[in-house]
């Protein structure tokens, strides 16, 4: 495998050889820059630990220091919560899972019936909406308003969006698409409705590990007992960590209470249980993978300065704003004047592949999602590759 | 790793470096034979597939041929049935799922409710009577009784069990602990008791890859039309190919009104997915798995008949049967005339470390699952440590 410079940035020659659905969706001729995951090599303790894994042929029920690996994975988390957000888990409470959507599913599912409104962000992440959709309840968008400083909901707009059959807000934080990290004056506000209205938060924070610069997570939970009493936290390490296809998240929940009305829809092992090589490699990102995380970060970092400050100098029609976290933009393109959605237009001209803001946003044809995890060179293509067709479509 | 000279045998060294459960449980003085997986290396078609993905680094959401990794496992699931059973089944009634526990739990609770009877032939796996008794339904026992011809339930006994509530009846063939594989006469009666009640059939078939000599492993659901429609079939590759940890299976939905029954219980993507390991190594056993397969169960052959002719010439006092499939031995030690457990009286006097029979039958304290899954040279240390013990306790 051939590494670039920094030690994680990989070829496109390379990219091209793995078996995974960002480079493999489109042909040879696209870029992709669509779904959540990275084009870097892994962490080495992540590897590592894959690495010992197969050595030893141990793919068998496992002991992990005289527990199954689940007890690693709360420990790890525990360990994680506390030296990143000063934040006293209590270790009953942790849930391990295969996925988080399944998190998100089998929570809105536990904690509302059909009928009932569930508020969500928008834009969203896509299985967001269907989570809500697909199980009969009733999405109540909550609207992220571009601003001098970025994307924001308008205030006093959440408690004017609870109805009598509300129950659950879904809230993303850090925000994807939009790259908001949200300060504890926005998230006081949601605590203070979910109190007030008798809400359960169920706050996505998978994007925590990913904050550039000023920004500060703060896990919604950690504000005051009463918001982390009707709060589950959901998170993982397969986005910071870029290890998505391994399969490994958390559910947190803030009260035993919260707990118990969760496991009278889904008892204990009905909702399966993480694999082997997921728990493996959480720990191990969570235990030892800081120093690799904060090489990403530095360089994470210099894409989004690069992509903003290129999009505003040779692209002036289109919006965006710096994320403050994640590696995704969020890209409004209404003033290109686009006959058909950004997304095909930039597939079709550019040869890009990015997310579709429709999927986000039913409003949202005109948006792109842009993962500008890559190296620089492959991000320098990709910007040059939207100015020339933004260009040419000017001229036509 | 060292490995002996059967290519796939490993020797207690190696085999105490494993982070496993099996190994891990008891001290280094203890020779476990107990939780279902064997000692041997993996098929070499899974170990290049771990091989390939770590040499990759390609951790992402996969893509595999052109679709998600589900869709090579539905795939390498219906060619599987087809040529080792002749079974042609429905690729869009296969649900992936991360463990087949969760596939039991979820089952009961989607088809049944509180209070309903669940009939689970006696002794059995552990977790199918948690999956019962935590549940809330009423646990209905089929007993299989030592005959001429291993354990068989007695003619007609099903159909007396059978009342007003009862909905499910959990099948597990071959069976664990026995070792049965169910004739089709059998199985018949099951189907016919089935559909004259009304009941849906669970079928617990992971072991349905390690069958010896005359056997003949007959999925129920290939009985008739009529029987299919009313059974889910379980299974995976974790315990025929030796990958439990990497956690990956499948339950068949014998018809469109089952699974349909079941989503309204349990909504797609509620339950989570396996990972890309569990997929990607399920597929390779399945797929170019055989010839492994077939070495390992020549060894698990001669294990077998090692066993019984051991038992029968050296400890006469133990009765046993040859299992027909399963590298699981249910041993009745009542004649032994034990103070304690069977289980205990082999851990402290003998150093091995069995399953304890009661774990599987509440009357079972006098016996013990044996796994004979491993060297030949593994065996006979267990088996001359088994009649030491023996026979010392009974010259005290």
């Amino acid at each position: 495998m051939t590494m670039l410079s920094s030690g994680f940035e990989l070829s496109v020659d390379v990219l091209r050889q793995r078996q995974n659905v960002k480079w493999g969706k489109y042909g040879a001729d696209v870029l992709p820059a669509w779904v959540a995951e990275m084009d870097f090599a892994v962490a080495h303790p992540i590897q590592r630990t894959m690495e010992r894994m197969v050595a030893d042929h141990d793919y068998g029920y496992p002991n992990r220091g005289g527990n199954h690996g689940d007890g690693t994975l709360v420990e790890a988390f525990s360990n994680r919560m506390k030296s990143r957000f000063g934040w006293e888990v209590d270790p009953s409470l942790i849930l391990p899972l295969s996925d988080l959507v399944q998190g998100t599913f089998s929570t809105i599912l536990a904690l509302s019936d059909p009928g009932d409104g569930v508020i969500l962000q928008l834009p969203a992440y896509p299985p967001f909406h269907e989570a809500i959709n697909s199980t009969g309840r009733r999405l109540l968008a909550h609207r992220l308003h571009p601003t001098e400083d970025g994307w924001r909901h308008e205030p006093g707009s959440l408690a004017k969006l609870v109805d009598a059959t509300t129950k659950i807000i879904l809230l993303c934080n850090p925000q994807n698409p939009t790259g908001r990290v949200f300060e504890q004056a926005e998230l006081e506000e949601i605590g203070r409705v979910a109190i007030e209205r008798d809400l359960v938060i169920l706050s996505d924070e998978i994007h925590a590990d990913l904050i550039y610069g000023g920004a500060k997570h703060i896990p919604i939970a950690t504000l005051s007992p009463e918001i982390a009493a009707r709060t589950i936290t959901i998170t993982s390490a397969t986005k910071g960590f870029n290890i998505p296809g391994l399969r490994c998240g958390v559910l947190y929940f803030g009260s035993a209470e919260l707990k118990a009305r969760f496991h009278a829809r889904f008892p204990a092992r009905v909702l399966g249980s993480p694999g082997i090589t997921g728990i493996d490699t959480t720990v191990a990102a969570w235990n030892h993978g800081q120093d690799w995380l904060e090489a990403v970060l530095e360089q994470l970092d210099a894409n989004r300065h690069r992509m903003v400050n290129f999009i505003n100098a040779e692209l002036p029609a289109i919006r965006t704003s710096l994320p403050e976290a994640t590696y995704l933009g969020w890209l409004d393109c209404s003033r290109l004047g686009l006959s058909g959605t950004a997304h095909d237009f930039f597939l079709e001209h550019a040869k890009i592949g990015f997310s579709a803001g429709e999927a986000f946003d039913p409003n949202g044809h005109q948006f792109v999602r842009f993962n500008f995890a890559t190296s620089g060179r492959i991000l320098d293509q990709i910007l040059g590759r939207m100015a020339d067709a933004v260009r040419s479509n000017a001229r036509g």
